[in-house]
């Protein structure tokens, strides 16, 4: 930990040079994304760290980590020796870090930042918080940068192109929609600064953050033109030309502030005040004034949640290779299995990669593969490291998370198999967790209605037998685009944003216990119009995920008529989609595992 | 509609008089409550509209009644010849009418509003809309009296104790308690104006509005004592030396400004700026100042919810006399349409008042019993009049939804029976609405759970047959307090608050079809404890209502197992619990209503 010792102290000297009492490591990137690129990794720098949440505060006496209870352990042993004490955050929202300095900044002090890698509403909050003591935020963009000679560059990706035949909507019909959109809400301009917003509107991509194919980018989008802040080096001159073709205008990454600080402004400006970065707010308020700008959600965050015809039709056919996928996986491992073969979780993460990139289309894995067997299965985010992980065994559960970007659409699967011999409570939680699963699949429900009114109608299976997860029951999926996106979601926490035909959703309820085993059943969900009649109109989900469900780990009896026969169709339908994509061998053995379970 | 022309007409020369530019009349009493007593009904006095929302603006050239949809074909008819515009509401939350007035109010001018019938946020947000014009809004409180000689006067009901061996804690230790909670709060005073939470913490009742016995208050609780503002002629002398022995003074009700304004303020005071009306808001802001002046929900709202175990003994109790009563009603229901006798809509509510008022420990009915037949019933908040009322017919469905305050608790109770033959449609949606009803009753959820999202477990039996309603599922029932109290509530709208243990709420889903049949079922549950295991706490529901549901209307075979095995339990143990109360006559009866259904 000497590394990181030695790091504190200069950041000491510089804080004594720029006159700074704290100086703040958020440990975000410019763009608030959830996977930060390796450059903007800079709380795991200054503190070694690595998880993926929680902020650094140094002080001449004190050096510091708040983070929340999923990574009290990891930190505690990542910060040994360091020096840095563990702060314990019961609640992200609270923001102790931000009370503990206002209790500590001398009066008068300064409390620095890197307001490229703050969100402008936290810098705020930091602000006020520290205001009554006649302290003040100030802001110093990649100050740690002169203590990391070998910061890693801006990632190199080269940009594509997402072809309107998998977007269905080309860019210039979607700027067109996006300035007809701020026009209602007074505005000329709009800045996006979320990399899979700019990534949607103007249909490019590239391999800049892992999983996800954006390209690292600011967008000020105009009334005639966009400006767009990315490595020129990493456009090709056909990108280039067609990029202008929509009045795309390239300017290098950097000078986004300075483009900003020079613009003439003749109209109003949408922002997101959540998400937008502190500096770049900063020049923005700078130019148009604050009573020219207006903070919002930015209306593409729920455009790209609703998938247009096209982009459905894509999302089918990466079910459908993910379905073959997925048959040959598991058979494989059956196989493996049945022969007495070794096989670790990595071993079969590497076969699954294998057989996923093999695929006609195939991108890249949209996240990293869970691969769980028995009881790390019961760590929903359970990470499998080569060399740590553990031996698949002829018996109890193992569980596969995983998914992939195709050209045409992005996938995301869970599925949990029985390895041999179960024990009662194993077969139980996988009967419920299933009857969860399939509740929310066949559910119907009236237009307007927001998915935390639903989530319920997955859970309850479960808790009529005092069984729950803590996490969310389904999330937004993008087009090529975050695995994870909103703004609709499936869960406990209470939002108002109604579920919309078209919107792509996980279904994934889980059950885990600590110590023994982990089960979750994951399938992918279209929201789809369901008639409408004199109570109004109604929507229902439309199962995309083809990939068999495994009926041989089921306790019948427990289950509801309606559950098995959804089942016995969700089985039917997959066998017959898939098998004209099959070898002999590989049809003979999912017609074994899709057949129909006797209805009670 | 002369003399509701006759009335504007004078308002308008007060106007002059007064140099108001606009009358707002928004026809609350000053304690924000449900049901308004004919002394405020000053809505209704200024334009003849009855209904029980809606606000009027008059300015010198336009009259107007903003009301929403509930209301509308109402409206129009009682504003007929009035020369009153109706403004029809989408939203109440808009407030249309405050939008209206920024847009007519001239420059510099002023907008008068009776203060004591306004609350404090809805003048503040009337204010804030004119300022931009220069424009201010003036009080007048009590304006209409001048144009009023025959108002009514404050209700004389005679105040009475709530026996300690009803509420379960004396008015002593609720101060006790509400004491501490304004410490923690860092205040010493806390000033409530709604009625039913003074009668809840003083342990008072009387007559004072219709079907909820409060006493018409206002209550200033300070560290050493309580100061009560109420009719003191309605206190008989032993109530006043009860009061007295918890340091409890009572004042002219019409003095509480004026005590407020002579108070020498020593610390903070709490408030409900919700609820408060403009006028003692401001008396209070002014002795104590803004920045002593804390505002928050009121901890008796919470309290009063939460039913400690003498008051949950006493609705318990409550339950089996109403059972009692309602056997006693439908049996003598089947015998006069047997009979063919002719039985009006009325004619059943009077004989349900009858054999309730007959009941030892009755005191009042709780709300006014909705008596509806057929396509009546489709009207969730049907009022039945003698003489526009329908003639109950040996077809189809009769609904009754009733309830009455007994001296230890408070019933809220809906039954639909079928009076003869039923058409398939009455049949499903009968059975369909009895799986939602069952379905909640049974449900089991983890602590901390709002009833926002247990709402879609009662349903998604409807929901899958697309079917719903339009009201809540559920709401708190006060003792001897308002039928509707919150905090809680189980319905479509998002609120955070948890169901906690204690709480007694409705479970009423109901279908609707207008011009042909309505029905609902309503049960009150207690949520109650239900274990610790490894996922948490969890909580469930027990009904307290005894009166049995009517079988022979259902098609079994649509129910699942569990509810029909949730239903025969149920009416088992009605048989069981009221069958010592009853004639053997009475019990041969309700044994054949009782007799379990068979499990298909």
């Amino acid at each position: 930990m000497d590394v990181i010792k030695k790091r504190i102290a200069e950041l000491r000297r510089k804080m004594t040079e720029w006159g700074w009492d704290a100086a703040v490591t958020v440990g975000e990137d410019p763009h608030n994304s959830e996977y930060t690129p390796k450059r903007w990794c800079q709380r795991e720098f200054i503190s070694g760290f690595t998880g993926s949440a929680g902020v650094v505060v140094v002080t001449a006496g004190h050096a510091g980590l708040w983070t929340d209870s999923r990574y009290w352990i990891q930190a505690a042993r990542e910060l040994e020796g360091s020096g840095i004490e563990l702060h314990k955050m019961v609640s992200v929202e609270d923001k102790d870090w931000i009370k503990w300095i206002a209790q500590n900044v001398p009066a008068g002090g300064k409390v620095g930042i890197d307001g490229l890698c703050m969100s402008m509403n936290e810098a705020i909050q930091l602000g006020s918080a520290i205001e009554a003591k006649g302290a003040k935020v100030v802001s110093r963009p990649d100050y740690l940068e002169e203590l990391w000679p070998d910061r890693p560059l801006l990632p190199q990706g080269a940009v594509w192109l997402h072809d309107d035949k998998y977007a269905g909507r080309s860019r210039t019909e979607k700027l067109s929609w996006l300035r007809g959109e701020l026009e209602t809400r007074g505005c000329r301009y709009m800045f996006l600064n979320c990399l899979d917003q700019i990534a949607w509107l103007l249909n490019i991509r590239s391999g800049d953050v892992e999983y996800c194919p954006f390209v690292i980018s600011f967008a000020l989008v105009g009334p005639d033109s966009v400006e767009l802040f990315a490595e020129i080096s990493k456009f090709g001159n056909d990108v280039l030309a067609e990029l202008k073709k929509a009045c795309i205008n390239v300017h290098p990454y950097g000078e986004v502030g300075q483009y900003i600080g020079s613009l003439k402004a003749d109209g109003r400006i949408m922002i997101d005040s959540g998400s937008l970065n502190y500096e770049t707010g900063k020049a923005i308020a700078g130019t148009f004034g604050q009573e020219n700008t207006v903070s919002g959600e930015s209306p593409v965050e729920l455009a790209k949640s609703v998938k247009n015809d096209v982009e459905i039709e894509g999302f089918r056919k990466a079910y459908i290779q993910d379905g073959i996928v997925q048959t040959r996986f598991f058979k494989w491992l059956e196989e493996k299995m049945a022969a007495g073969d070794k096989v670790t979780e990595s071993d079969a993460a590497d076969k699954l990669h294998e057989l996923r990139a093999a695929m006609p289309d195939f991108l890249d894995e949209s996240f990293e593969t869970i691969s769980a067997y028995g009881k790390n299965a019961a760590l929903p985010h359970y990470t499998t490291v080569r060399g740590q992980d553990a031996v698949l065994e002829p018996h109890g559960l193992y569980l596969n998370d995983s998914g992939a970007h195709y050209k045409y659409g992005t996938t995301d699967i869970t599925r949990t198999v029985p390895l041999g011999p179960l024990t009662e409570l194993e077969r139980e939680d996988y009967t419920l967790d299933m009857m969860a699963m399939i509740d929310l699949a066949m559910a119907i429900f009236p237009e307007g209605t927001p998915g935390c009114r639903i989530d319920a109608i997955a859970r309850r299976p479960l808790w009529q037998s005092k069984r729950n997860f803590g996490h969310g029951t389904g999330h937004g999926v993008g087009n090529v685009l975050s695995v994870h996106e909103g703004p609709q979601t499936i869960r406990q926490n209470l939002k108002d944003q109604p579920m919309l035909p078209g919107m792509i959703t996980s279904d994934e309820p889980g059950i885990y216990r600590e110590g023994y085993h982990g089960i979750r059943h994951e399938n992918m969900i279209l929201c789809v119009p369901a008639g409408e009649n004199g109570f109004g109109r109604w929507l229902a989900f439309e199962t995309l995920t083809k990939t068999y469900l495994d009926t041989s780990a089921l306790i019948v009896p427990m289950m509801e008529k309606k559950q098995i026969e959804w089942l016995n169709t969700f089985n039917a339908d997959v066998f017959d989609t898939l098998r004209q994509e099959l070898t002999d061998d590989e049809v003979a053995w999912l017609a074994v595992k899709t057949a129909a379970v006797r209805v009670q």
